[in-house]
């Protein structure tokens, strides 16, 4: 169907909208960064994370910060792209609806 | 998060998308046409037609034409309303990642 062509099913989740917003914004952000600006629990970023890492959007590195584990995601070139074409299918969609 | 606020869960599924932009925009449709728009198997638009029903964003009638049960959907109010609303908080989004 023309209308939805092109919506990608990894950024169904708003939750991994958001997550790519502030990534391609961004280039990277922490894990603590993301769970406060999205107000999620740890295991939802997690498992968020791991979907938008299993579909190539983004790596993560793991680090301490003094005894503390950090880990900073950052968006991939594959990542942005697929985030770019996403947002213009969300484009046409609106565009499609208003009319 | 503003940039994802607004955007509604029900409608995170493009099929979703899909069967709503039908329904606002002809106020009505059958089975059939949906599943051949849409390009879906019997059951999971079935599926997603329940989900769209239980949120109170559409009722359905079902007849039978001849010996052939036929469902049509309509959209109520509640679902225009809520659909509206996601469209609004879409273009809001785009807004925030063009800006």
């Amino acid at each position: 169907m023309a209308i939805i062509d092109g919506l990608n099913k990894v950024f169904e989740s708003k939750i991994r909208l958001g997550i790519m917003s502030v990534l391609v914004a961004n280039g990277s952000s922490d894990f603590a960064t993301l769970k406060s600006l999205l107000e999620l629990t740890d295991g939802n970023l997690a498992s968020h994370t791991r979907s938008l890492e299993e579909a190539g959007y983004l790596t993560c590195e793991k680090k301490f910060v003094g005894r503390k584990p950090n880990t900073t995601y950052i968006v991939t070139e594959e990542g942005r792209k697929a985030f770019a074409a996403h947002i213009d299918a969300m484009e046409r969609f609106l565009k499609e609806c208003r009319s």
